[in-house]
């Protein structure tokens, strides 16, 4: 058991350089003239980084109101926050995947299925912590704070939402990054996760 | 309702790594023979790190100094924040569009002005914030830290004279950048920003 | 004499940022076609980017396990620990050339067993932490916390058994990964590392 | 004035960055056989690596026992603070320009000067924060810690040996980076920087 200060300074830590990080999917365009025409084309890329700099932001701010709810951390808590960390710090990667398939203009819906698996594989590991943490009631400050009803917000709006989304990824992926920009302004205003 | 400390910590972080990610814009230049001179050469590259360091810094020293009279933070004020730290994450990719096009000689004036847009959303969220705070004293430690007169010196400065600078920008680039750069000295020293 | 939490903070800062550049090891495949299948090819990447994000969470749990013993960090201490953190900050390019290699299908033995030699060398590293403040009882909070017992828990599951692990990669790379995976699961939960 | 609490955290964040993405100089050799003798013959990468590495690292421990010593921070210190830190973040830059061409094995008194140039102004500013301290009492928690000797022990070993190595790496590079290797040893055990 060890106290969960270290640990929100680690995550903390990832969750600012998986975001950061994004920045380098950005590429200048080397071009001869009409530079501002160049960067406007590359609208697919900005559009990704505000989706994935916002979804990795409001990851972090669950993340934020889960963990403020216990008082320590036990060891296969640690290791599943390690694995949710993972998934969080390979978004940059997909984050470039679907810029650079929106802007080829093929293949794109392959990309954004991908970039919603990885995303899928988060809410599956955000979700195992929050159940982990319901069965472990001794890790919580006050066991009052994670109900039952507590973990199904946890978990709901992440694995199986973000699942439904790679379908939609099959169809069009413009549409589906929308959809991934919609999630997270949608979870970020979220009354149920309040406290 | 959550306290600012790990608000502060994410934040703190995305600053840091933006600012030091600005090293990766710095080329080892490929020569066989005066390897000095190409080094002098590539002084825009030089010139665009140092400016976008410490305006990066001179942002972060504000942000602090804005944070610093929070006793919490709720969810439209953590997004607000998120949507500052994506265009401050931005900052690498126009710093790197600046210098590359300032070497290039070439539409170095497009590169100044979209540096000056991403300025001026950076202003504007940063003035959104301080506004925001000023609408929601129950925010702030000591209401009276933050009167009507102390919102305005956080928008002022901010969004209105970088979106000047994007008009200098279409004139000549070399002396935006030089402006950016007095910009980022003098507020470094503004008296007004202090408490 | 310091204090240790100025320590752990750019103990943590270093872990943080060498795990999440990991992912710059993932590249996006240059495609017309089957992006899919293009991306499936590439799963050594994904298998060494999983173990090397797990094996830097694990050296970091267990480096918190260990400096939470501590009341003060000598220079001596202070050395030790930037040599670790050099090994650690190492990591991300050994695992992009084994990643790089295992893909080529040639000289990956040679990488898997570089890979091994710096988690050898970081393994040294760390044990020569946990021997020195067994020497040291004075840098303890507890004197009885860290026995010889427990310095040898430091040290035997670290460059002895990474050693082991480079004769195995001149055997076989990808089996030489999988041991790696192993271990960073094995120490996630071995129960002697608890306190 | 304000606490040097966050800005210790910030100087933390770069310190560790900086020295993280030193990584990112190593590159990983393209060859089709002989990868062994490849990785052996970029023995000059490795070299930069732990040499700035270390630097940056017994910098960072410096500047934690300078501001140690610090009640608060004002703006003039806030700005050397940046000043600092901006040529911190620009190691990367120039180990991997002594890197590169230590590699070539031409142009590289160039680079190696360059090296020290860096080093140079960062000593440059990290005894003007020295002075400054010693100027400004009322910023210090006990003024009698920061005596003119204390701020000579801070100025001397900076500016004036890293201006003597640029001379030095005209000579020879290789030489030149075996000195700056060895003032990073020298000034982690150096007693007088103690407290």
């Amino acid at each position: 058991m060890i106290g969960r200060g270290r640990t929100e300074a680690f995550s903390d830590g990832i969750f600012a350089v998986a975001a950061t990080l994004l920045v380098l999917d950005l590429k200048v365009p080397e071009v001869s003239s009409d530079l501002l025409g160049a960067l406007l084309r590359q609208w697919p890329a900005y559009a990704a980084y505000a989706v994935s700099f916002l979804t990795i932001g409001i990851i972090w701010v669950n993340h934020h109101a889960l963990f403020d709810r216990l008082r320590s951390v036990d060891r296969p808590l640690q290791f599943l926050n390690l694995l949710l960390l993972m998934s969080v710090a390979a978004i940059p990667f997909t984050t470039s995947l679907l810029s650079t398939y929106l802007q080829a203009g093929h293949q794109d819906r392959v990309a954004a299925a991908a970039y919603g698996a990885v995303m899928t594989v988060m809410g599956i590991f955000f979700g195992s912590i929050s159940y982990y943490i319901g069965r472990h009631g001794s890790l919580l400050g006050d066991p009052t704070t994670h109900s039952r009803a507590s973990q199904l917000r946890f978990i709901l709006p992440g694995a199986p939402v973000y699942a439904a989304a790679i379908l939609l990824s099959l169809l069009d992926a413009r549409l589906a990054l929308l959809v991934y920009g919609a999630l997270a302004v949608f979870y970020a205003f979220l009354p149920v996760l309040e406290r």
